[in-house]
């Protein structure tokens, strides 16, 4: 070889946030790659972010920042609800809202429905600080279809939390009114359902009526906001539904050994900047009016 | 030609958010691109984002989520000193803190100092809805080093705003307590000075020295956190070093016209993830335990 820069082997994992953004992350080693019924599910050990697992090409976690998402849709109806003691978690299958969920004394049962059994699987073999609660006493793992279980189990829950993909294909159903009218009624009658609603700045078409389709069934709905780096924008939008309490104001401490929620954390991400209260009551898009 | 799926004319900007991770965005059109004696200067029209100003690779603005940013950089602490009349920006030569700034009824002169009079010159004519208060009664423009204009203006400003750009080269002294030290000596006996410090996610290894030089100066240092989705992982922190006033809660209302800054969102930023206090603190490095 004659004089040159060193060349490196490198492999990239690109997301396509929109058709006009893309997030790319460095990977070491592929860990397994397979097609599920439902989806394509992926395994990749990044150089920087951990392990990440990919759904339909689009990163559900990395073992990095997964902590930001989970936390967030976990605790914030956890510390505001009075005492919840029955939680279910709508998809999630990775394992890590349940991980959250278990950590609260009050949680006498956390019940796990995702309709796709190879991420359970996939999560558990390879990411073992995520699934990790999936043994748990509390937990009850069911791979079947959400609304058919939630038929079964009416007024049951005192928290529901939808970890959903993103609203295309088989998880579209899970952001519109019906879904929403059948969550209310697995609910007990002071319950919370909490959801995320994607970001404003790339996916104003998912979030904005998906809130307006939670508002069309339940009185009262809040949105609040996390950062999670590895989601397109950074800028997460999450929705809690309720049928009596105030989510905005948590009634407990956080439990121990989190690295994100604080109940600070918890008042202040409630804030909503006016851009983005703006475009959820309907108002044009004022983040394109440049 | 044979039938085949349409083929589209692509051009993509990439940024190299660190060694690992790479944001991109689609390019429509590139407006200028020129060679400034400090740095390489570009403008870019993007697909998603609007106009986009890029200074040696790193993305600096784009028209689309500007606001996030500026907002951050001039409201919390312009909301939190009792009356500031003067204030000092050091860098931000595209004029957006500059623009907010000016919207401040208190204040009545702005001095904005920026070493590249080509990126003025560069916001001026491609980006006129960043730079648009420059001409601005209350604005004073001056290309030049603001360690030397400093120097001569010892106790003279209510408000310092270091808007930098990454700390390599050039701004690298930006970051350190000696220039930290000439920020103190050019601020009013009350004043604050407001800086970013980058990411935990993609620049730990920036933030917490900054942070830590600060802290050498000035006897109060807070941090609060904002979203800036063009940004490396867009989770942004800021730093606002205090002699004497208590930055974390406003005094007063958010001038009109705002997009992303209110009361709520100042008071909800100083809300800091367990996981980030205890990286400023100089605690391991809790991100990475995975």
């Amino acid at each position: 070889m004659t004089s040159r820069d060193k060349r490196y082997n490198e492999v990239w994992f690109t997301e396509e946030s929109s058709r006009h953004l893309r997030l790319s992350l460095r990977v070491n080693r592929e860990l397994v790659r397979k097609e599920s019924p439902y989806q394509s599910i992926m395994a990749l050990e990044t150089a920087e972010y951990g392990r990440m697992l990919v759904l339909d090409g689009a990163i559900q976690l990395t073992e990095k920042d997964e902590f930001c998402y989970h936390e967030m849709m976990a605790h914030v109806a956890l510390c505001s609800h009075p005492d919840p003691k029955k939680v279910l978690i709508v998809g999630g299958g990775d394992g890590g809202t349940l991980r959250e969920v278990v950590r609260h004394d009050s949680v006498e049962r956390a019940v796990l429905v995702d309709i796709d059994e190879e991420v359970i699987n996939t999560s558990r073999e390879f990411f073992p600080s995520v699934s990790c609660a999936m043994d748990h006493p509390k937990a009850e793992i069911r791979p079947m279809d959400a609304m058919v279980y939630m038929k079964d189990h009416k007024g049951e829950f005192d928290v529901i939390i939808v970890d959903a993909t993103d609203p295309v294909d088989m998880a579209a159903g899970l952001f519109q009114s019906p879904f929403y009218r059948d969550v209310w009624d697995a609910l007990s009658e002071d319950g919370f359902m909490v959801t995320h609603i994607e970001s404003p700045f790339t996916d104003a078409a998912i979030m904005v009526p998906a809130y307006g389709a939670m508002k069309e069934v339940f009185p009262s709905v809040h949105t609040y906001l996390g950062f999670m780096p590895t989601y397109p924008s950074g800028m997460w939008v999450y929705a809690i539904g309720s049928k009596k309490h105030d989510p905005s104001e948590p009634l407990r401490e956080a439990p121990e050994g989190l690295k994100y929620y604080t109940s600070d954390i918890h008042r202040g991400s409630f804030a909503m900047p006016p851009f983005l209260s703006r475009m959820l009551s309907g108002e044009e898009d004022v983040i394109s009016n440049y």
